[in-house]
């Protein structure tokens, strides 16, 4: 079977699931979360051989300490998947919400209801808890899924899936609901990017890379979420420790994800009081800092700033910092490098605050307090499936609403028009 | 200028015009449709003249007498197009409403509000009142437009936008808010699909072969607006009487849009009650009737009905009716063949209402009323940009909030995560 017709294939079970799926009731649904959590737990053995075999290839492949790090499934990390199904089960359904409802004055009654996507496809990079989590959110908000997880941990994702699915079906979710691409053949993506027969939207999960071959690919609508180029700005009314806190935080909490800062930028007119010891603090974190002009004055370690550190994503612990006239020198700065993903400012003057929140055009946008919150969790949402970066749909971090679209519903005594 | 400089001029313009439009007041942003309603009024001479040269080429072209109508602007059209911006300028602002608001646990407080989309490019075809509604809605709703519209209608488009982007200009709306593709050249079209640095979104309006077109080349997300096979399942249990009434209406009204009906679906146990009758009331309007086989023993005037019959939108007196088991039957051919904008139902069967609203998947499913409500104006949002047959996004009739995004403002006093 060659890859198309296998692609076609799932896709067709998968919207067929999906339509099943769409009016199955929320005990069922939640039910087979339960069961899926269990099943992985009972399963930990069997996972971590599976795993291991991954991380075995993934050394003789010379992959990065880190990336081995993301692959690696331990007992803690499997409790942790299981655990993150049993919080999906305790989230409210959004499936039949009401969004409002109305009499028009020919006596029709139209009511907006939420109903799921229909088939999501999910294209994502090393981690195997995205199988369990994306498989978990889509079904819980009544979609199938599609799901295509990188090379590197196909053993562990095989696993995952061939449990998950099994524990679902036997709970009474439609079978061909969870769909997993087991080729890892590339042209696998290619194929999934034109399934718009069976596909409502794709989501892609991962780097800079794997984002743009997805939209520039796909005839699915898309989804694109996650890179992050996020901007702290500190006003030269700041409070000067609490704006040292919320850029350390910003940058040296967990610099590989996509809510921490990679640029900061700094009010000429307090960068002598604030940077000396801002620099140092960095220095001491092991933060390297690439800097303008004027900042290299303050340290000798510092690199200068190329035009493309401004637009880099380093997902490490690397600082760019910029000196700026005033908030709209930082202002036109961000709107040139920003991926609209967070960004925040720190001052006390109350005219740049509102000024700031409203000129800056990002997803979430931070008065005195650390991009690092750009999160479903931190958000209350109690569950992510990631964060859009674009405007259409979803934007910030999505959770089980944003897996959802609307429906009318229209109800008459023979109205005509 | 080659097409591609000229579009990403035009798109950078646009852009810059649409930071500004974002935080525009509402105030100027009314004062400048009834300024642009004003003038295209004060102006009928100039665009009767204009549009007169669009009405003899569309004549030398051999352009068929529809189509000619469609391009027509008369005194009064031009007067419904001005009337047309200035309800637009009565609506409510959809920029700066509080979608939600909450106190996180440490105190920081998220605000989501709804922003513009940014820049919004529209393709469309013959009817040159699609230049200013399009126009008119994007700026209420604070977005900057590209306009690409058909080269029947060049002159008139040209005409348009000159007199509403002037009187735009001199009641504040930041210069480039509104931008037209002036050239005629195929390439602009293909070169705006791929202008992501400058786009949000691209909106069709057209027939099917544009929607095709626009969804398999843009690399700028895409709502896919308007194709319609929207069918009416008359029940076993329908009242015979209204059955006909929606069916004829569904069909009749309108056949050129895209509520109308396009196949008829009838219970087998009701066939001999209710399609003689129907059959009759048909011909005598002079629908043309496309059957199945049991259709056809009914009258000796219906063609038989071919496959691609029941994939075919009309846009005309066309009619297919098929003789169905039951609803279930009626169901299962929806779904193959809906392209899931309207679907009705016409039962007295309160289990059949349920189950036809909660398993037919499209964007508005109506029991015992005719598909033709499918509409901003009728759904009481007081403005349409288009109906979205998709799921991201927009679903069904689109009016202002539809072309706006969201947007999280988070104020702290030093949160650190």
């Amino acid at each position: 079977m060659n890859v198309m017709t296998e692609l076609e294939h799932k896709g067709r079970q998968a919207k067929s699931a999906a339509r099943k799926l769409a009016i199955l009731s929320t005990t069922v649904k939640n039910q087979a979360l339960i069961q899926m959590a269990d099943r992985l737990e009972a399963e930990t053995a069997r996972l971590l051989t599976a795993n291991a075999q991954d991380i075995d290839n993934g050394k003789q492949k010379g992959l990065s300490q880190s990336l081995l790090d993301r692959l690696l499934l331990t007992e803690a990390r499997i409790a942790a998947m299981a655990e993150g199904l049993r919080q999906i089960a305790a989230l409210p359904d959004p499936v039949g919400e009401g969004l409002g409802m109305q009499r028009r004055p020919n006596g029709l009654e139209i009511a907006k209801v939420r109903v799921p996507l229909g088939v999501i496809g999910i294209i994502y990079e090393a981690r195997p808890n995205v199988t369990v989590d994306a498989a978990g959110l889509c079904l819980k908000a009544g979609n199938a899924v599609i799901l295509r997880g990188g090379s590197e941990a196909i053993h562990s994702n095989i696993a995952i899936i061939e449990i998950i699915a099994a524990a679902a079906y036997a709970a009474g979710i439609p079978e061909g609901a969870i769909q997993f691409i087991e080729t890892t053949d590339r042209q696998a993506v290619n194929a999934l990017l034109k399934l718009n027969q069976y596909l409502d939207v794709i989501i892609p999960r991962g780097g800079a890379g794997l984002i743009k071959t997805v939209v520039e690919n796909s005839t699915v609508p898309v989804i694109e979420t996650g890179t992050g180029i996020c901007h702290t700005f500190v006003d030269e009314s700041a409070d000067l420790v609490m704006a040292q806190s919320i850029a350390f935080n910003a940058k040296v909490s967990r610099p590989a994800v996509c809510n921490s800062m990679e640029t900061l930028l700094v009010h000429r007119q307090i960068a002598d009081q604030f940077l000396p010891d801002m620099l140092h603090k960095l220095s001491q974190a092991g933060v390297e800092v690439r800097g303008c002009q004027e900042t290299m004055k303050y340290a000798s370690n510092i690199v200068a700033a190329s035009e493309e550190d401004w637009a880099t994503e380093y997902h490490d612990l690397i600082l760019s910092i910029k000196i700026v006239a005033d908030i709209e020198a930082a202002i036109e700065h961000i709107d040139q490098y920003s991926t609209r993903h967070s960004e925040a400012i720190v001052t006390q003057n109350y005219d740049h605050a509102r000024r700031f929140q409203h000129a800056v055009d990002a997803a979430a946008v931070y008065v005195n307090a650390s991009t690092r919150f750009t999160d479903g969790f931190e958000f209350g949402f109690g569950a992510e499936i990631g964060i859009s970066t674009q405007k259409l749909h979803a934007r910030g971090p999505m959770g089980l609403p944003e897996l959802t679209s609307i429906k009318y519903l229209i109800t008459g005594n023979g109205q005509i028009r």
